[in-house]
């Protein structure tokens, strides 16, 4: 069947959006993977699908599927797209979005200028939640990694775990050097996601983040909340702080003790209509 | 202003198609370069514009930009793609369609199974014409390539010059090593398009191509001509050959005296809609 979709991207990271709420389809994996190639298909880093809730105290469900057929759990850039897409369709007339989605349910907020609000939850600083091999919490920890040596970081859990690390200027940070030796090495057990931060001043950060299993990216939500949360940690940020990624720019809020906010863009490229 | 567009891809190379014929609109080479990036905007190969014709004896013109926004010469997967849109779009009921480019009047035939075919012209064998640096034409030319060794190849220009390769196996082809170095090696004063070749039997070969300036690429449509020509000026191919490339399939049909015949898909992935 035929459905109309939206192509959104927020700080370059790119979705296909299909509302299944006023349409009709089924989305199965062979062809999602087709469909996210970028010369034979639409090309997209995931899928995101608007549904009825399945509960009464939320306004939409939303499922989200990777280029690769799996569906798979929340991410920053898409949630803020998903927010803005429901707006934009008038599937909502509400700027204050309650959505389930396969890790719990999430907040967002529409800014009267178009940015969407996330509520990222509390970091997790516990080294057994993170997971990270440590004794206890330290807001910085000094280790020996092979390879590369004496190294400084902070280590926060955003769900998925992060080692921040600062340096002067991340245009010349070693991030394809450093971030996979980092990534796999013996302190994380499930491995761990690797964050560049260079410290503009106490409200600024520029940063580069070396994702698990996929390499550096243009923008990762959770990195640059985990790289907040540390910089704020050891004592070289205040709350609100904006995050220069490669893809564009992020604004973190955090007071030191519940939730982070992360507010960002989210842009609708164009409309298509394509069969499923 | 807001126009529709066509996304659709030859062989995997692929194109945003926009008719100029019944919408208005302005090409500006920013918003080109913009539209074209993958992530950020809709992400194409080059972008075709069909437009009315300038003069009495075509059925339309036909502008061509690449991604850096750029208006370029004709490309063979591009042309199926233009010639199946204006099918598709009914601007035009005929199967044989003349369009002036910007080098020169191109013919295409629409088949019955919705394949179209392309004539590439005549190949050019003299190899001043090429340019190559040779005393006369040779089916094969043996050459000494500093870095390789001696390399025997076929020299053809489809209006840009190919090196043609017989290899055992397409897949174990040397291609990323080779390439440059003779993309660039002596012989070829405008450097060269290299094609490896496998003869599968005097009707089908396997191509990869490294092309001048890009590197391999998924489906080169001059370079299946040219290898085709040179199999055949050989002695291992006889008229009709089927050619493998990575993207997918072409039928080259060549007489041994007039211009190349092509025969490839064109695929209509999505129609949308966007601001130019």
């Amino acid at each position: 069947m035929r459905v109309k979709f939206s192509k959104m991207q927020g700080l370059g990271n790119d979705f296909v959006v299909i509302d299944l709420v006023t349409q009709t389809g089924r989305i199965r994996p062979e062809r999602v993977r087709e469909l996210s190639d970028r010369h034979f298909g639409i090309g997209f880093d995931q899928m995101l699908i608007v549904e009825r809730p399945t509960r009464p105290d939320v306004d939409f469900r939303y499922r989200i599927y990777n280029a690769d057929g799996s569906e798979v759990e929340n991410c920053g850039n898409g949630a803020r797209c998903f927010a803005r897409f429901v707006n934009e369709q008038m599937l909502t007339g509400k700027r204050d979005i309650r959505v389930e989605t396969a890790n719990g349910i999430i907040e967002l907020h529409l800014t009267s200028d178009g940015q969407v609000v996330v509520d990222m939850g509390q970091p997790i600083l516990t080294p057994a939640d993170i997971p990270m091999l440590a004794e206890q919490f330290m807001p910085e920890y000094h280790r020996h990694v092979p390879g590369i040596g004496d190294v400084r970081f902070g280590a926060v859990s955003m769900g998925n775990p992060h080692a921040v690390i600062r340096v002067n200027d991340v245009d010349s940070a070693p991030v394809h050097e450093w971030g996979p030796i980092i990534e796999s090495c013996e302190y994380f057990p499930n491995r761990v996601n690797v964050g560049f931060m260079q410290v503009v001043n106490s409200h600024a950060i520029r940063l580069r983040v070396f994702e698990r299993g996929s390499g550096e990216t243009l923008a990762c939500g959770t990195g640059a909340c985990a790289a907040v949360v540390s910089g704020q940690l050891r004592g070289w940020l205040e709350p609100g702080v904006t995050v220069s990624l490669p893809g564009g720019q992020l604004n973190i809020d955090w007071d030191g003790k519940s939730s982070v906010r992360m507010t960002g863009p989210a842009v609708t490229v164009y409309d298509g209509r394509v069969n499923l």
